[in-house]
């Protein structure tokens, strides 16, 4: 029999699966003696009973009963009483929060004969008729499902009637009609009168509350945030209590240190004789918690030690909500305050400089989110600004160009040499051009999971989605917000991590933070335009040093030439953990392979080839000098050579009109007849990696011997050349053996030829489930082992991203079916389970077998995670992500050593 | 330390993978007492370790000198002996048989001192220098590597020069000459003279038997019989016998019974006066064995005797070769004899009814390889035939056609309503289109991994290749052989089964025992022309009924239609495992698809899906109609859809030509519009499966529709319909559970609307890897599991089918990365991993969770055992394959019971 009711005192803040983070933190503080109003949890299990099985669980009922008495004999109050009622609140309370999401009814135990006992507890008739008054308009909203409208519309009428321009206007005697107008609307909406039994109203506002976790709203807000449909939520019934009983009371919300610079001390709002709602209302300004000493040095002096005492129970910057009844303060809630990126690194570093928590502990509090947010270039602070509209942050950076309104327009202006924004009511795979070649999207419609989000994040494009006060105007040609009416070639801002849209050409300046983790501490303080963002750098940097000081696994970079090496170098990377020869196929070069794949026979191949070994070898000695000393991988030519080839279709439409107007030039139809030949359905499943490089006599050969020679000349320069040889698309170890074996021979042959050894470590990536299941036998012939998550997901789920990211994960993260992308996040249950075989069965064979991880989740923060446990020696991300992996890297390594401590 | 010398007496028949098949023999033979020469057996380990070292291992030698002097000591003869010497042979023998591709040297311890000792024991001069002249020739070539034209021609000179027509026309002295002549070109090739030393000659010819592991030819061979290069070849050494010392003395091969009825008693032939390499020759003609009996009635009743014993012992059909010394029986050999498919059958119920084996034993005696072999149509064996030449039999089938010698003619000419056998020099990937459309392919060059023999198979295209009499002249448009010259048009017929290829039609017949795996036993009999058959078909109905009462998984097969399915289940399949909806779709309906994919709106889409029930309502009645009673398992539609509209570039092409001819067709522009949209670069990682179906709202809701009604309809028609609704491609259980929940909802409307109950096992697909890791997850969701093992193999790989067969499987067969194409018999380190860890998982969740195979391995004969252990309920397979499925479903259980018995 489970137990479904904890009184506060019973539970505690390990338990918010159960009790909810509300239930939990309240618990919590009640434990540790804090005033908390007397109250219980109902658990998260009994919310999963009710939507199992449809009702509320009967045992419930009577648990509920023991709770209530409790309360009522320790305040000697009842539920509803004629004199001194005890009135209750019921909250919703889930693991995670869902602000605004689900459903709070006030003032349960209000009726006819108890709001008279109210007023006469109060000495307060307009405020008893009054919370009578919220009683049933939150009842009949939140419990009954009546109409809001209803009501407001009917407290609007009494204010004309009598002249009242607020609520508080209003009388007693004209709260009390709107009492009888509203139980009318109920009984007119209901068929029943409002329920006057106490007990009644309780059970019906815990259903309502537990109802409220499957309403489409809280459905959509969790799909949106990648909550579980299935943890339920918890219910908190607490004792009410009153800040709106006159001077002597009030409200307010506290943190326990500034959550900005993270300095201790009290920091708040108070607002006196008023309850929370009011707060929110806005009607009366608030003041600074500080007024509080003077109004109620008492309080004050007890809300300081409970705060203290928060603090240095919970270790981290805490928030509060109180509430001061004539005098007497009552703790509401509380949790681990949230915080901004930058208040993150400040505030860690000063509770560590307190001496409250470690520097492992500051780590694992800030995350690589949060750090990759500071890197993100900024509109320049100081710059004017004209802001249109504020909407959601899909995707972060700070987009400026033209309005676009179409594919069409997008590729004109990008062509003539604009920057544009693509501007949607929102996009579906139709508009993928349009979106590639945009600096930024914006759309009208959709969340943080629709087609435009899921794709801009995918492609690393600027986004703002969800705009609703944006009216996209397609057949006018217009774009209209806020006022002003906008058109195509008109420039706009997108700032992707705030979700403002600005008017006009604003500045783009680079983040301090980004010019620290790129050029160092000196010259990130140099950057720096006040204290704040000074100290800011200081805690990054502590952060940082401390995450390289602890995490086992290494971060490499993916970098593709020296530039782009030397970038990362200087951003922390301790290597390259893949560098696609391909991409140096590419531009002047191409014609080089087009002779390769045009050659007729094996000399004339061979000797195309050939043209290529000094441009090769120059690529190697580059990007091998930028990285002197460290390890660097790179990867054999790996996509199908009709890749560098013109597309099928084009070329076929070219050389038919051509032949239609006289005749094609002669290279042309050769080269159709090329593309033809190479044509394939599914180039990702082709001939394509180790495939190729046995296909292609010299190919590899080629890129091998230019690796040596580039290694042999930078050696005989006095340098520590380091290259690694990387066999991509390996799907049997013979496969690796026939490429190591021709590999060892030119090796042996160049390094003899000049008199040093080459004993370069010769590996494969792992991204084909056959890798992963056959790793044992691969590691046989592998020097190290590097996992290609890209290909993995797509081949352990069927699915290529090109094809299917535009075409339907937004539906898919819609309908629940992902959570988020697969390519984002590395899938732990499928493409994660492939890789945990690997490593178990690779280093069954070479315990000590070399592993990292190169596809784009080496730079993801839960992914890096999952690697960390997975025992992998390091991670490879592109340059930017290289300070982000680093920091996740050494959270990884700190929340380890805390598991193995705890 | 290893034991690398075996006497014969001290291994068995259980030690074929150390001491080789034929030494296993020897040694069973002369443990069980037969008369077997003595000698010993040097293991394969020795010829491994040889491989590993280059050179003989030492302790090799001494073990040598242990087993030779332990003979010597026996015979009282010693190797070399001027008087009475011992001579031995030297022969490999690996564990598989590789006949004529390893090396044998007779004769060894002959020398210019013993072949007077041999002249002396044997009293003939001239058979002393035959058998000397015989073993500097045989050991020039084979161990002394040199050009055994040069012996050769010697000879023949000196032929000429006595003027002998053949070589038993060669004197003593001439034969003493030749000595000398051929000791002269030993020392011209190697710079020394034949080695005198019989023990030199001995650990020469037993390092040549090593080394000839590793000539081209035997790993060609291995490549070819799929024989790993690693296992190494043992070598034996026998005491020399002689069968050509005069009438009382002679040799013969012989079988325990009738090796093509399988009727019992002694077959074979013999020749007296004579060595083996002269049965051989064909100098003269073989007696029947039973003329033994008159020339040498004791020998003759020993070789009875030891013949039931062998057979009686071995529990089979053996076959051995024998010498008879001067009326002294030696057994030299012996295997559990060759035989043909027919014969298989028939041996197999004949040693049942001898009570020598079980039907048990029987049935796993015989391959389902066999039995297709019995299926295949045949060329009639009454008619008459030219035959042109034999090569190999790479795919089987029996094809006429055309010859056409490139893509073009085979197009054109098939177009024509032609059919036309490709004729080229060898295959390669740009001879596809040909091949499609081809009825058969010969090839000139190229064994049966060429990429002819891959592609034809994996397409059931007759093929035969490697004809290397036949000569392929393109530019002539010639094919000439056998002295005829054909042309282009010109009629041939190859015979896959055999490798023959005929001049002009010859006429095919359907085989008896297909009429009987279709019609039945007595349909089959009825069609066989003789008794023979008559007796096999008999044979072939016994094992099938076995094979039927011991499997434990059933058969069913994939069939899209009812006449499929009818031919299916007259086959003995026993359900549908795999319905492909889409190919419903083709054909006169491709236009309801277009009307799906241009339609602009939920509506429109509606309506085009409505026009597509009644067709496929009307689909499934008759599909079920076929498989009253019978589980039917219906894939929801699978490709993506653009499949079924016109292919981009033509269609490109098409619009760009009539753009500037004046203007294309307004439906080609919507057309192509979409098809450009729907394009996609690797379709089979695309938009397809469930993922369509959770896409397209209304597309599997019509089909689960179209099922639920026809269940209906025939129920209420009295049947018993029995359909299981597949969905294909799930990743995810979440996408089960979305697509079962809908359709739970349509089987109770349309359940409800006609009073009927319609629970309908609802399953899925396992064809992808995330959806074997996560089996345990999706089988919350399903009622079965079927495994998809093709797709399985082209994602678990990362290869595409159409993409790389043609491509590189021949280069991969070659290379040694495959030794089968995985989509021919299932991968079982990889893709086997796959499914078993998916049945594991599935089971984990619903122990009875049924599970099959529909993949084309359901019908590949070691997959089928791959299954059976997995532990799948039933395999699918294409209707042709059934028989062959239940045959070797029944293997499986059979040979696990002896498994489990022994």
């Amino acid at each position: 029999m489970p137990k479904y009711v904890y009184r506060f005192a019973e539970g505690d803040m390990g338990q918010k699966d159960l009790l909810g983070g509300k239930g939990a933190n309240l618990a919590e503080m009640a434990k540790i003696g804090l005033p908390v109003p007397p109250g219980f949890t109902i658990t998260t299990e009994a919310c999963r009973a009710y939507m199992r099985d449809g009702e509320v669980p009967p045992e419930l009922r009577v648990e509920v009963t023991m709770a209530l008495r409790e309360i009522e004999d320790t305040l000697g109050r009842r539920l509803g009483d004629f004199h001194d009622p005890l009135l209750v609140s019921v909250r919703s309370g889930a693991k995670f929060s869902m602000p605004g999401m689900m459903e709070t009814v006030l003032n349960v135990g209000l009726n006819d004969a108890s709001v008279k006992g109210l007023a006469e507890f109060s000495g307060d008739d307009r405020f008893a008729w009054d919370s009578y008054r919220r009683l049933i308009q939150m009842f009949g909203k939140t419990v009954l499902d009546i109409d809001g409208d209803l009501f407001a519309r009917a407290l609007d009428d009494k204010k004309s009637a009598v002249g009242a321009s607020t609520d508080v206007d209003l009388s007693a005697d004209d709260l009390q009609d709107l009492v009888t107008t509203f139980k009318g609307i109920v009984q007119d909406a209901t068929g029943r009168e409002f329920p006057q039994h106490p007990r009644e109203q309780l059970e019906m506002a815990i259903a309502a509350v537990f109802g409220s976790w499957n309403t489409e709203r809280a459905r959509l807000y969790r799909r949106r945030e990648r909550i579980s449909n299935d943890l339920g939520t918890a219910v908190n019934v607490m004792t009410m209590v009153f800040g709106n009983l006159g001077e002597t009371s009030g409200t307010g919300v506290a943190f326990t240190r500034d959550p900005s610079t993270g300095h201790s001390g009290l920091y708040g709002d108070y607002l006196s004789n008023a309850q929370g709602e009011d707060v929110v209302a806005g009607i009366r300004n608030t003041l600074p918690l500080a007024d509080l000493e003077q109004l109620d040095p008492t309080s004050y002096g007890e809300l300081l030690q409970a705060m203290r005492r928060l603090e240095t129970h919970y270790r981290d910057l805490c928030d509060i909500e109180f509430t001061i009844e004539r005098g007497k303060l009552w703790m509401l809630q509380t949790r681990v305050g949230k915080r901004t990126a930058a208040a993150a690194f400040r505030v860690a570093t000063q509770l560590v400089d307190e001496n409250l928590i470690t520097m492992d502990e500051a780590i694992s509090r800030i995350t690589g989110a949060q750090l990759s947010q500071l890197l993100f270039p900024q509109f320049d602070g100081d710059a004017a600004k004209e802001l249109l509209t504020t909407a959601m942050a899909a995707s972060p950076g700070a987009a400026v160009g033209e309005i676009v309104l179409d594919n069409a327009q997008a590729l004109e202006r990008t062509q003539a040499g604009a920057s544009v924004i693509l501007v949607r009511r929102e996009t579906n795979p139709d508009d993928l051009q349009g979106m590639i070649v945009a600096s930024g999207v914006l759309t009208a419609r959709g969340g943080k999971t629709s087609h435009a989000a899921v794709v801009a994040r995918g492609m690393g494009t600027t986004a703002v989605v969800g705009a609703e006060e944006i009216d996209v105007d397609v057949e006018a040609k217009e774009v209209r917000v806020a006022g002003r009416v906008l058109h195509p070639g008109d420039v706009i801002a997108l700032d992707g991590t705030t979700g403002e849209v600005f008017l006009g050409d604003v500045p783009v300046v680079d983040s301090p933070v980004m010019r620290y983790v790129s050029d160092g501490l000196e010259a990130g303080l140099a950057a720096c335009e006040d204290d704040a963002m000074r100290e800011l750098l200081q805690a990054v940097d502590r952060v940082m040093r401390h995450a390289d000081a602890v995490r086992r696994m290494r971060v490499r970079a993916n970098a593709d030439n020296a530039d782009d090496a030397r970038r990362a170098r200087a951003r922390g990377a301790e290597g390259i953990g893949l560098c696609r020869t391909e991409h140096q196929f590419l531009g002047d070069r191409r014609v080089h392979i087009e002779h390769v794949v045009l050659a007729e026979g094996d000399e004339e191949r061979l000797a195309a080839l050939e043209t290529l070994l000094p441009l090769q070898r120059e690529d190697f000695v580059e990007l091998l000098e930028a990285m002197d000393g460290l390890p660097t991988t790179i990867r054999l030519i790996d996509p199908p050579l009709h890749e560098f080839l013109p597309d099928l279709t084009e070329l076929a439409v070219k050389v038919a009109l051509a032949n239609a107007d006289g005749g094609a030039d002669a290279r042309d139809v050769r080269l159709l007849a090329a593309v033809q030949r190479m044509h394939e359905q599914n180039p990702m499943l082709g001939l394509r990696g180790v495939r190729l490089g046995l296909k292609i006599p010299g190919l590899f050969a080629l890129q091998i011997r230019a690796i040596a020679e580039a290694t042999v000349r930078l050696r005989e320069a006095g340098k520590d050349p380091r290259p690694e040889i990387m066999v991509p698309l390996v799907g049997s170890v013979r496969e690796l053996q026939i490429i190591r074996e021709e590999a060892l021979g030119i090796l042996a042959e160049v390094g003899a030829a000049a008199g040093t050894e080459l004993d370069l470590p010769i590996g494969c990536m792992i991204e084909l489930p056959r890798a992963a299941l056959t790793a044992r036998r691969i590691a046989e012939e592998a020097d190290f082992f590097s996992f290609g998550t890209n290909d993995l997901t797509q081949t352990t789920w069927g699915f290529s991203r090109d094809d299917v990211e535009g075409a339907f994960f937004a539906d898919y993260l819609e309908n629940g079916v992902l959570t988020i992308s697969p390519f984002e996040t590395l899938d732990a249950d499928g493409v994660g389970a492939l890789v945990s075989s690997a490593v178990t069965g690779g280093r069954s064979t070479k315990p000590d077998l070399h592993m990292g991880v190169c596809g784009e989740h080496g730079g993801d923060p839960e992914s890096i995670h999952f690697f960390h446990d997975a025992g992998l020696d390091y991670v490879s991300c592109s340059p930017f992500r290289v300070p982000i992996a680093r920091l996740e890297a050494g959270r990884a390594a700190a929340l380890n050593r805390e598991d193995a401590t705890a």
